[in-house]
């Protein structure tokens, strides 16, 4: 894809969008990809990235309303929380609506131009 | 002006769109900052780029419709071209469809993401 003869791609396009670094975007494409709630552990294992950026990603991917967090109760008792995107529906809306506002701010230049 | 945190700037989204080159859109804009019909022979000297230069990207501006050339009949007989920029509305308005078309594949795309 192209905008003003700059190559753009779509996974740039997005991580501007929603304002996240690469290791942050690298995770949440990760959690994109999975249908089922995870922990922190089983997606640092799936991403080969350490426990402390997965876990630095994925509170800030929560901050955002971008991932949804779960607290399972042990059978033993105590508890740990599990992951998984938020509504995928409502995101591509959000990237969407933001892209939407990028072009509103070139045309409204050239309306004036 | 971003988009996709790119840097563009309105000089680029303009020349693109219309598909110029650098000295194309020089001559084009010095055009644009006239209101007076003017000789080849004027603007090479407004613009400071050579005749041939300033000749050549005259024609493809005619040619695309976004500069107009008049005929005028010199007095002592014989003729020379003026020129002047096409229809300032319809120029921008030409750019603003251009770049609405970008903005629509970035969102096309964005659907099926």
């Amino acid at each position: 894809m192209e905008f003003a003869c700059k190559q753009i791609d779509l996974d740039e396009v997005v991580k501007c969008s929603l304002g996240l670094t690469r290791a942050e975007y690298r995770v949440f494409k990760k959690y994109m990809a999975l249908k089922n709630q995870v922990t922190l552990a089983d997606l640092s294992k799936k991403t080969g990235l350490d426990r402390t950026t997965v876990q630095k990603a994925s509170l800030k991917l929560v901050e955002r309303g971008l991932l949804s967090r779960f607290q399972h109760n042990r059978a033993r008792g105590g508890y740990e929380f599990f992951y998984s995107i938020a509504d995928r529906k409502e995101i591509r809306s959000k990237v969407r609506t933001i892209v939407r506002s990028w072009w509103e701010t070139v045309d409204d230049n050239l309306q004036y131009w």
